[in-house]
């Protein structure tokens, strides 16, 4: 095997073509052996194997610097940087993050789980390199789909003002997590289909020069295009096309299936029931919800950057929506934008994307959709500890900077009755922007019946007891119902269990009436405790006599996690609630 | 005067094309007149004169919508809708605001203040119109440098999916707030150049039907194009070039000074010093030491986004700087993430805007620069009550959100001493990304010498009491000063002061100590107090005996308001917390 010679770029440099070829092989097969063992992303990776073998030996790593947006494509990167091991032995599998990492390797500039970033950094790379004096490359490898986000429009658009050497891979594979969308798209198409020539080219207009890649899959010439540019004087775009899941034909045929795979029967293509998604999850609740909705009432419009999957909406339901579903593409600031515009104009919009990526839209939601007052509705997914696990995907902080935003109520259910219920009552109401915090740590159901309105905020008492209130918000209301059971089981300690609802506002009246019989406040918050739900029961009570404890996780995060490690680090396990809940009442 | 009869937009549509001409004449009379005795946007709006009348004298508000990006150019629009009094005596000047506001007119459909928003809004307004089945026009007026950020480009990507009709008018004055930059400004000036005729046009690029007008203050050919347009049935971008400063030649020969004006001469065009911003600000302060310190070290690097006054970098200073001064025009994502290249690679770049517009940035600030430790500096300023005064255009907010990022430090200086102190410290330092609040309450000096380092968070002990402790932060501390002060004086109570200068993280050991012998901890922090920095002090003492009052801001903000009465609204005066103190401890 060629690969048993290769631990770090200086080996690659010494085969020849064919044995790059080869290697490119080699490295397809650990790709896809490693996903359907493993999971993780593969068509993405499949994509990029000869394009990173033709970067790495043309250029000179760690010196020249590479920067892979998103980095959820930098698994050939890293086999050839030295962490060859964790996709040849199933033991090693867990050891290297799925995105770049300086932590693992010194090849890996940045640690990037967002997109449309690549092109900044790089910008700012080679701003310093012009003011150290030293003449590095700096390359930024950035998918079709990424190009969406205006931020990549921003650094190119900055690019030709830096007037230094660039080098701005455009991996295209005319795909983003589903197809994509937007004029952009249709350019690369075009410039697809007329090798790299048409009247008006994006590139070329923001001052950029253009190459095009007909084959990003030749590793010849790609290493004859690369070594073109390379030590280039301005900036350059390189256009290479390449398919994405390129080598296992069930990826080629179902890029978006294939895009983060679980484990999977590389005979078939088919996932292990063992491992993949239960088949009741919040999906596939909420799309078929949705999906009635949307035939019910020609003014509902569910609208998605690109993560269609959060709502259940598969192919067939984005189809069968018709002009009621809306793919922005990964532009989540024009999305939730959008969003205000659709809810002001008499439209009923449901904007869904993920907890992290909300991030990105933080100054619209609180600008145009919410001074504003604009009814739309946006459900947070992927939220919490039971969401993604590593800080550059990361759904802690939503509560802390969407808790705090003027007439948002930002509702967070227990079970799939509740969630549902909010989700109906917002999509109808016209009164105020309403954001949902969509359970994930798995589908509860109850059997009590729910409010259909959510218009003020009121705590819901679901268990009255005394000197204890346990304040348990959205997906760690269970925690708190397993704490309070257990404290009376165990130690005879009766106390109160409230589902809160809402994380916005308080519940003045609740909070007011435990004062009569109650010593100690628990809240449990899936979110970052500073600034967090708790801080404000903190702030209430901050003058009587009420003693308030807040849990939730502290900032320091580490580069990947699990779920269970990261309670007990921060004391939110129930044992550890109830040990300490003890210590303070006695 | 035509003016006299025209109250709404059905009253311009009996006007002769020369009436009309006559008309525009009128209204840049009262523009000018009202700046130069009140102040407010005035080269935006001179130059969009025609183009307003135009608009409303071909399409039919409010049924038709105009969406004007920022809205800092509304003025005329303001003026044929119902407002023209607010021009016209001077007794009214203050009862219109300077953006568009639903609150005051059906004429204005959004409450606007950040820039690149318009084209996303308008496309909602367009999806709704479509699902409604009605036929209204959408019409988004839009400026050349605020097509520089990115959410401008996410909307005009995805304008041509939406296959409908929506005008977006690009009102091309070649000029930002300071000069244009980027490479789309290089390509406008092209079009302008080659009356809209260059191989690789932007807008055709992005699917986008492309009008030329020359002269956009021509009313005539304005209509004409505009009669072409209405009921387009797919979005079309009109690129109209006009003079920024038009009719006022103080403003045309200086465009940066009259973008935002104090109240001037309006025959010499001098600003009167009683209401100009002092001679002494912190824009002078810090301008002359980062120009010493650019000198001094190669690797400093001043980075705006268009707001270069914030430093005190005028064009003598900018030039001065040379390739360390950069202006990545209203792009604060790529500002913010270029920095953290730039601080990644060996450089030391210091970064400022407004508080309001970092808000746009959170997404970047927390990941690209934050969980990447990028040793970058970020001056932020016009925050708090004394900073912006509309909730379109707010600097209450920022505290909320950086303050609970991981890694970062963020600095609260109390005046001119600590804040150069900090940011001296900050530039050289190798190891965290920092933020400093710029005090906003003008000019303080201490004799009192401050610290070199700020790594660790330092809570500073100013005087010692006991019963009550005021931690009073950042812009409030001489609120504090003045309330320990007052409570000594007037009431014999000896309260403790404390400096916190930090926002970010607690100095347990002083609120430790603070146990022995205080009773009372009250927080004043001019920011919103939900999730605030109190919130961190009143966790902190969650279990203890300890009373915790937090002081800062509801998130009831008004569409503007004067600091006065926000202070006053929110116990903020110094009188009220005495009031308040001495309830809480008798």
């Amino acid at each position: 095997m060629i690969i048993d010679n290769i631990n770090y770029p200086k080996d690659l440099k010494k085969l020849n073509k064919n044995e790059l070829v080869e290697l490119s092989n080699e490295i397809r097969e650990l790709l896809i052996n490693k996903a359907s063992n493993y999971g993780g992303h593969l068509a993405s990776n499949l994509g990029t194997v000869e394009l990173t073998i033709a970067l790495h030996y043309v250029f000179n790593s760690p010196v020249d610097k590479f920067i892979f947006d998103v980095s959820h494509q930098s698994y050939t990167h890293k086999i050839l940087t030295g962490r060859k091991k964790s996709w040849l032995d199933e033991k090693e599998y867990g050891k290297v993050s799925g995105f770049t990492n300086p932590k693992e390797s010194e090849h890996d500039i940045f640690n990037i789980g967002h997109t449309s970033t690549s092109i900044s950094l790089a910008c700012g790379l080679a701003k310093a390199r012009d003011i150290n004096k030293t003449k590095e490359n700096i390359i930024a490898v950035i998918g079709d789909a990424s190009l969406d986000g205006g931020e990549a429009f921003e650094a190119l658009n900055y690019a030709s003002e830096l007037n230094s050497g660039l080098i701005i891979v455009v991996n295209d594979n005319n795909m983003s997590i589903p197809e994509n969308h937007g004029a952009l798209c249709n350019l690369l198409t075009e410039l697809r289909n007329s090798d790299g020539k048409v009247k008006n080219n994006y590139f070329e207009s923001l001052g950029l020069d253009y190459v095009f890649v007909k084959n990003g899959h030749d590793i010849e010439y790609l290493i004859e295009v690369f070594e073109k540019v390379k030590n280039t004087k301005k900036p350059v775009v390189i256009h290479c096309c390449t398919t994405k899941g390129k080598g296992y034909s069930y990826a080629e045929n179902n890029k978006e299936k294939y895009h983060w795979t679980h484990p999977f029967n590389r005979e078939t293509g088919e996932f292990y029931t063992a491992t993949a998604i239960p088949k009741e999850n919040y999906g596939a609740i909420v799309g078929k919800y949705l999906m009635d909705k949307i035939k019910k009432d020609s003014k509902v419009v569910a609208v998605t950057a690109s993560v269609p999957s959060y709502i259940g909406f598969n192919s067939e339901r984005r189809k069968e929506a018709g002009s009621q579903f809306v793919d922005v593409g990964i532009s989540e600031q024009n999305a939730v934008t959008m969003c205000a515009g659709i809810a002001k104009n008499g439209g009923k919009p449901v904007f869904v994307t993920g907890s992290s990526f909300y991030q990105r839209a933080y100054d619209q939601i609180q600008q145009e959709m919410c001074i504003n007052k604009c009814p739309a509705t946006m459900l947070v997914s992927a939220s919490g500890i039971y969401g993604h696990t590593s800080d550059a995907h990361i759904g802690l902080y939503d509560m802390v900077i969407f808790g705090n935003i003027p007439n948002l109520i930002y509702l967070a259910p227990t079970n799939a009755e509740e969630y549902i219920a909010m989700l109906d009552w917002s999509i109808d109401q016209n009164d105020y922007p309403v954001a949902i915090r969509i359970p994930w740590n798995g589908v509860n159901h109850t059997d009590k019946g729910v409010p259909k309105e959510y218009l003020y905020t009121r705590y819901s008492i679901e268990k009255e007891g005394n000197t204890v209130a346990i304040i348990a918000l959205g997906s760690f209301y269970q925690l708190g119902e397993r704490v309070v059971k257990n404290l009376k089981e165990k130690y005879n300690i009766d106390s109160t269990l409230i589902n809160p609802r809402f994380i916005t506002g308080i519940d003045e009246e609740v909070l007011e009436k435990l004062k009569d019989n109650h010593k100690l406040i628990v809240t449990l918050e899936d979110g970052i405790v500073s600034g967090g739900f708790g801080s404000k029961i903190a702030q209430y009570y901050g003058l009587s006599d009420m003693k308030v404890l807040n849990r939730g996780f502290s900032m320091d995060i580490p580069t990947t996690f699990t779920a269970n490690e990261m309670l007990e680090k921060n004391r939110l396990t129930e044992e550890q609630i109830i040990e300490d809940i003890r210590k303070i009442i006695n």
